[in-house]
């Protein structure tokens, strides 16, 4: 039988895995979720092992670990390949959100409703199931093949950066495919060749030691809640430029080649808005909504917190107001440098009667484009071809995946993203999915990759 | 033994018993705390009767219920007088800044601290001791008397207007006394003359149907966080003052002689600072702190809620952002038309992408302002004078009591705030305390001030 033969007769097997896997709350972001993240690493490693892997290793890091594994007899004159992919995955709030728990996953109308489900499980599940098909067809590979899968991608990979200095031995690869990744549309496969940056912080904003009477202090000081939401205002104009001085100053702009290739690439604006609900497109004057999704800078406010937020009125003036903010940054835009602005802004616009800090939070990545004409990029890119019968469109994203920059960084190798999820599967929202259609058509890809990479 | 007798020997009891009063956590505001409010009343109806009232009764309105009971002995040629307080309290959170457990009440240092042992259980406590001791001192009271203690203040009293309108027999009185008030000092007594009104909203923006990833959506559509900073931004000018249109339109402006008045009394800036731990004073350009606190409205945010509020990051898009808003009010402002203002403004600076919705919450108030000369006022003012050695001051009140125009309103008659707790005890903060010989003297000053309203 060959790897298609195996994968057909398996797939059902490799489903009910998947869910076993999604069951799993490896949330990063909670402390209370530390040992769900192991117990997915663990789960991983096994998984690599019995697909044939070797070496399996659950390996430490300062915070969630890590997993590695190699299948390293293809012979000195083949190339060797890692494959990235992240098993931790995002909150899950607001859980009355979801039709279905999402640690209790269902397969409805051919897709698997769970968290993680689609970012990033069944993604890296995927490179897994195709070389145990590989080896049960034919007992080999026709590649050196390493694995790199981490716990901490949802917030940011704090650890990544010393793990893969220590470890550049062991990652060492000729090309990196990253199994976290999106396809244009079921029909329609991409070749993803821009990620946006990241900084993560946030602002605190104090004013009297504890929350006071709205009655016995309103009037006389200042509140530090009408004072946070003031500097978030100074920090954006009406029309939607970010107005933080020297925000823009790194910026590579858009070529007229850029924008062309962009304006080439179907968008419906109706079919966009659909995708979250909101009524209207709204942004950077002077870009195209696409432009802006794709190749410029935002400063997003993630969160507010302040006061009394139960139910009904609590008459207080708050000791205390905080907002977390990230900014999503591009070539050549230094998410330290963007923190040191955004902290010079806060202390350049700081209301009367308040104090004001901004904190750094986990998560930073710095913005990536692959160079045109990159030849694992080029294999990638036949291979969609051949699975989808169609050329793949050349995007940029605007999420961000800081371990492919530190990949770059430590071992000199840009990574190209080869995954099968959609934008529409609800990511990092309540009600995620995966396709699992899209699920079986990846492992084919990546039984082509690594053939085609093994022919070259 | 006469009643100041009595109330020597009883003392360490009535601290008791206020202990046992101040352990039922009646929060009007949390659903959960329902049954604790009603628990309260029937404590309160319990502690009537034993005092010698008749007619103790726990009365239901569409929300909290209300006690009431009387002692109508005195004659016909003799006033009638109603007492008011509330036997709700504020939501003690944060409960980690308390020093000993808000609802686990403790005497130290010659105060009880715990949640409500201010504002208003020892206050409430207060009259109910000073009509025990003297019916056991005389077995009759100087003039006749009447209850009403409500379970609802703390939220603005929702449910009051059409209990009173309904109850206007059982409530007629020729003067009202309200035993939840402040005293200038423990040395120095006031008459409070003023309390602001109130108006309580929430102001809701929404953008996607869910929360989206910042790195899918960033960008692309507008975050109804940001639209909210931006619509809080503009409702004060950055030197503090209200810029809603028509805010300010119907203010009653303080006149030469009001300032001068204001001024006369002591005012030390590093005080008031010390009372709430700010680091300056803020507000409205053109008046004095004290004119600001006592005589100008206000607009206050009570909290901010959108999106991730938890540890770290989370790359949300938030779908909805929300801020409750509370104004006080002063005369001759109304809570409906400032609400209309409010949501007018909201309509005419919402932000692109975004859609806005101000609901109005629990909590009206009319501002309040006892005419000059008014008799019940001035005796009071002459118990004061007698208990404390000193002549009080005429002062004023930023906070409000819905009640007191409610009562206004329906029975005519104006209340006169007789109560004998201190701006500095914490009122709806953590570590809120009472001090026992503010509760001791205000059983003697309310023993006083029934002999004076019954010689007159």
């Amino acid at each position: 039988m060959d790897w298609n033969g195996y994968l057909d007769r398996e797939q059902a097997r490799f489903v009910d895995e998947l869910i076993d896997f999604v069951r799993i709350p490896s949330v990063s972001a909670k402390p209370e979720n530390i040992p769900d993240v192991r117990r997915a690493a663990d789960w991983v490693a096994a998984r690599l092992t019995r697909a044939g892997a070797e070496h399996a290793e659950v390996l430490p890091t300062a915070g969630h670990p890590v997993v590695c594994a190699d299948w390293l007899h293809a012979g000195a004159d083949k190339p060797t390949i890692l494959i990235y992919g992240h098993f931790d995955v995002q909150p899950a709030e607001p859980l009355e959100l979801w039709r279905t728990p999402p640690f209790a996953p269902e397969v409805r109308d051919g897709c698997l409703w769970g968290r993680g489900a689609s970012d990033d499980k069944g993604g890296m599940l995927i490179p897994i199931l195709a070389v145990e098909a590989m080896l049960a067809a034919t007992g080999r590979l026709p590649v050196n093949v390493r694995f790199f899968f981490e716990g901490q991608e949802e917030i940011g990979s704090p650890d990544l950066p010393p793990f893969v200095a220590a470890q550049r031995e062991r990652l060492k690869a000729d090309m990196i495919f990253s199994a976290d990744g999106l396809q244009w549309s079921p029909e329609q496969p991409q070749i993803v060749e821009g990620l946006k940056g990241l900084v993560s912080l946030e602002l605190v904003v104090n004013g009297p030691r504890g929350d006071q009477h709205s009655g016995m202090q309103g009037g006389g000081i200042a509140n530090p809640a009408m004072a946070l939401a003031q500097l978030l205002a100074s920090m954006k104009s009406a029309d939607g430029k970010i107005t933080v001085a020297g925000f823009y100053d790194d910026v590579v702009d858009l070529t007229v080649e850029d924008r062309a290739a962009i304006a080439r690439i179907p968008y419906d604006e109706a079919d966009y808005l659909a995708e979250s609900g909101a009524h209207a497109t709204f942004g950077e004057p002077g870009y195209s909504t696409r432009e802006r999704l794709w190749a410029r800078p935002t400063l997003d406010v993630n969160g507010l917190t302040s006061g009394w937020q139960g139910a009904g009125t609590k008459t207080v003036l708050p000791a205390e107001a905080r907002a977390k903010i990230t900014c999503r940054l591009v070539a050549n835009q230094s998410p330290e440098r963007i923190f040191d602005l955004i902290a010079a802004h806060v202390a350049a616009h700081l209301p009367q009667g308040v104090t004001a800090r901004v904190e750094r939070l986990p998560g930073r990545a710095d913005p990536f484009l692959v160079p045109a004409g990159h030849n694992a990029s080029a294999a990638a890119a036949q291979v969609l071809a051949e699975v989808y019968g169609r050329a793949p469109y050349r995007t940029r994203v605007g999420g961000s995946i800081p371990v492919m920059t530190t990949l770059l960084g430590e071992l000199g190798v840009h990574a190209v993203m080869f995954g099968f999820s959609h934008g529409d599967e609800n990511l990092h929202a309540p009600d995620e999915f995966f396709r699992l259609d899209a699920f079986r058509l990846g492992q084919s890809a990546y039984c082509r990759l690594l053939e085609r990479l093994g022919a070259a």
